[in-house]
């Protein structure tokens, strides 16, 4: 909620009150035509993860240049996309809980869903919220790909949780979840390929287990931002899911692409933009600190690289100079988070500029809970 | 925006959709009156700081217990706190740039507001922005308490600003902004006490020093929930404005009490709901990670203490056992965030509970910007 109105059409940068989430429109597009054409020339769909823009305008925007549809992480993403009008969505995480399986049931009256199960009893009560809807829901089961996360290790369980699935009369079996978390900021792109070869050699076997007995995987999917041209490339997914490359982050930034220099498949489109409110000989204190960019991972660079974020409290960012001297009282920064998802979810609109002054103000639909 | 509709009265926590911050509202009350009773006590005017809660319900139940008014660190949760009924603002901050000195200027119109500042030229752009809108503004010079904050440091620097307030015609000087940040948390009260006896002491310095040069302090204020006692009997303070005592967390239930016990002048009456949702021999996951708790600062506890939370990804936490079993898939558990403020910013809506069911439900009014 801005009480105070929106920056106008037209809005110079140098005009707007900060802290402000802005995105450079030029290289948002550059963006999603570079991974779009990239999934084209791999055969594999794209199915964009929006948990990271959370936008209904951008949502819209992947699937005008062939996205599939959209993935999400929880019930309330899929509930603002649909009513977005996003007819295409897949939660690709596991949903529990009376209420928000009674909603995920209710949504799939109004749109195609699917899903993520790795327990037999989660799926149980899923198949009833489904039939007493009246609905019909979609069904991946999630592999497990690392000791902290979420899914079935392969092997005999992943087959009896889809042999349930598959004989539970309101759902319909689509295929493999496998987001391989872990390897999406492995920086080394050898050693990223061989996590994700790994992986996908797992991936395979549950695809050959479940065809021996009679089961067919509409769907193999995962791949993020840091993988998604290894997954493309595998012949095993058919599907891609990758979020943060819309934006970009300084976590990503700091991967290696195959040749070992920086990974600059995609461009920075997304700053926090900040104003110098304090400044002594050598600080400058800007208005934006723990509830202006997620800091959960890492503080943020700063554009241009000529000062550094050292400190920070909730309202303000210490700069440090790295080289000249630091921005005076009253001038703005760009801030480039190290995690984009999070920091998007701090606020309710995204400032589009383009050519220096403002294009488009975009709801972030689906913040929050 | 909860896009499902909001929790109804009556409705169980046990029934309530996760992740969720649910306040225990005969915690919040205790908390309440026990920060309003030791103010009285102590003959200090108590301005709570509503950046934590950031609701103007409970600003009005701080008012209701005797509170002077309430402080903001921005001009958003100023404008949303006078949009909300609250007449008496300050913005314990500074305020930069062009189109928030013009938002100030006109929330002067409607409310009692003071602003802080440490800067002869943003001074100057203040008197401007309040002399064009036709309105008045209280101004507090804000003493500078440790390297990386804003404020001017004590002695000639402060008596010219403050000289400067007094001589611009739209502005009216109120007195002393020094907030020692620093001391909050430091975890042993004899040296929590020390630093804030030096800081105030460099405070009665600048006092004195204003008073010899004809410039009387209406208000010397500031102190958190870490030192507000210890302001409040400094006879040199003679207002206090913490912030977090209304729901407590981790980070102030580390400090130590003036008999080296655990800090327990106030209770955790806020915690975030979440539920398990995926879950293997030694592992339960819950849907509550960086978007759900604000964990720049540390990882959450878990009430009860019989699981740690270990990991966390944007919308999971890993928990692990540490006493008896873990809970089980579909059970829920309270966490206690490091620092609540951040924490309360990712919501829109406090939930609050009484005797295990749904009381009310409260927006985060002054969430974002």
């Amino acid at each position: 909620m801005t009480r105070s109105g929106l920056p106008s059409p037209g809005q110079a940068e140098a005009d707007l009150d900060t802290p402000a989430l802005v995105v450079d429109l030029d290289a948002l597009e550059r963006n999603l035509d570079r991974m779009a054409s990239a999934a084209r020339a791999a055969g594999v769909a794209l199915r964009p993860h929006v948990k990271t823009h959370k936008s209904v305008t951008i949502a819209h925007m992947q699937l005008e240049r062939g996205a599939v549809g959209v993935c999400v992480q929880t019930v309330s993403e899929a509930e603002a996309m649909v009513e977005g009008g996003i007819r295409d969505v897949v939660v690709a995480n596991e949903v529990v809980g009376t209420g928000k399986l009674r909603r995920l049931a209710s949504l799939a009256q109004k749109a195609t869903i699917t899903v993520c199960v790795d327990d037999a009893g989660n799926l149980d009560d899923l198949g009833r919220a489904v039939r007493r809807a009246g609905s019909s829901v979609g069904v991946m089961v999630e592999m497990n790909t690392a000791e902290y996360r979420a899914g079935v290790p392969p092997g005999e369980l992943f087959l009896q949780l889809a042999q349930r699935v598959d004989s539970t009369s309101s759902l319909r079996f689509v295929g493999i979840q496998a987001y391989n978390g872990v390897a999406q900021h492995i920086r080394d792109h050898p050693s990223r390929q061989a996590a994700t070869e790994r992986n996908t050699a797992l991936v395979k076997e549950s695809v050959d287990m479940l065809a021996r007995h009679g089961i067919r995987c509409e769907v193999v999917t995962g791949g993020g931002t840091g993988t998604y041209d290894l997954e493309a490339a595998s012949e095993v997914y058919n599907e891609i899911q990758p979020g943060t490359y819309v934006f970009m982050d300084a976590d990503y930034l700091a991967n290696r692409d195959r040749l070992g220099g920086p990974f600059r498949d995609f461009e920075v489109s997304l700053h926090v933009l900040a104003t110098v409110m304090s400044r002594r000989p050598n600080i400058a204190i800007v208005d934006a600190g723990l509830k202006a960019v997620s800091l959960g991972n890492g503080l943020p660079m700063v554009k241009g690289g000529r000062a550094s974020y050292e400190r920070f409290a909730d309202e303000h960012g210490v700069l440090a100079p790295v080289e000249g001297p630091l921005p005076a009282l009253g001038h703005q920064v760009r801030l480039i988070p190290v995690n984009c998802d999070p920091t998007v979810n701090l606020y309710d609109h995204i400032i589009c500029l383009r050519n220096g002054g403002v294009e488009g103000v975009w709801p972030v639909d689906a913040r929050g809970y």
